[in-house]
């Protein structure tokens, strides 16, 4: 095992460390966020820093850098109050990694990467057609956090719209049929196979496989 | 696709809403987090929350519910400024899974689930022996959200510990060769496979795959 302190983080080069850090706490969850301007202008950016913060009221994170690409989706959520979240297939997995560029402020990534808006019910925000897993909502909160200048943007789900064949009868989406891929570090994608579910664990007995 | 408005989640059974919420963001990471409270008794418990907040400093966030199992960990990092990570494996993932059943406070979940301590440089709180990338934190902030009561905990990182193959040339780990798994919703496991690691998104050029 090679052991690494916070010293030597330190002395890392920028990026290498960059990579080392985005990489080394785990696998995330990938979404495309849609927003749209004050002045209609749509949005779509990538986000792999979103967490589930709770279920009732249904609650989600997500974490803004202080001078990353994403600036056009923070202020747009800031005027508009929404935004969607669209979960990341394996047939557009480069577009979707395409959205990240540094596009010039007011330029659509739907039309630069070759993805589609779709509009559902009444949400101003776009939501991506080609994804099989989307939800809506409405901001709640921004934290800032003081150490490091970050903001975290907390949303509230107020639609999700899944594949009819995707949610089993407790309730849990399989976002694994759905297509769903994840990430680690800042660039690898990673389509997953499904192992088991497990059940709800309890002091006297081992888990068993439930599906 | 079926979709499921604000008012209808309003209306969901709770252990219904509780998968669905928690399924339908996406592939989350996976850790067992390992502490040490001030009279030396150790805690293992199954985290699926914690999320990247920045690198330089390199820090990371990780949710607490107000009621949940986690109590002593909250408690012990609280007490000791300590903690850890430590990634799931195929071959003790049921064991991690039991970790998230309400033992006695003060029972040792390393003990009752059948992993094993490791004490690693100068830190006090116990590694997973099992694991193959591992992570010593220092608390640096705990952000209380008022909107439903949870609390998020920031951590430095002070000490990586990897398989000594699993750092690419630019840093990136390779968490899916160290055996990393992921998973979905509340009970979900996955491995994962790799589709591809892809270069920095440009406007004016698509992404290449770069291994």
């Amino acid at each position: 095992m090679k052991r690494i302190t916070r010293e030597e983080l330190n002395e890392l080069d920028q990026r290498y460390r960059t990579h080392l850090i985005n990489s080394v706490s785990g696998f995330k969850n990938l979404n495309l966020v849609g927003t749209i301007s004050e002045n209609q202008k749509p949005n779509l950016a990538l986000f792999n820093s979103i967490f589930h913060l709770g279920a009732n009221p249904p609650l989600l994170g997500m974490v803004f850098r202080p001078d990353g690409p994403e600036h056009d989706t923070f202020n747009n959520i800031i005027q508009t109050g929404q935004y969607t979240l669209n979960n990341v297939r394996e047939n557009f997995y480069k577009q979707a990694h395409q959205c990240s560029a540094r596009y010039r402020s007011g330029e659509s990534e739907f039309l630069a990467c070759g993805l589609d808006e779709e509009y559902l019910n009444a949400f101003r925000a776009p939501f991506v057609k080609q994804s099989s897993i989307k939800i809506g909502l409405e901001l709640r909160e921004v934290l800032p956090v003081s150490l490091n200048g970050t903001r975290i943007m907390i949303g509230e789900i107020q639609l999700i719209s899944v594949g009819e064949g995707l949610i089993s009868d407790d309730g849990y989406v399989s976002i694994e049929q759905g297509g769903t891929l994840t990430c680690s570090g800042l660039d690898s994608y990673h389509r997953t196979e499904k192992i088991s579910r497990l059940s709800y664990a309890k002091p006297d007995r081992f888990p068993d496989v439930i599906g």
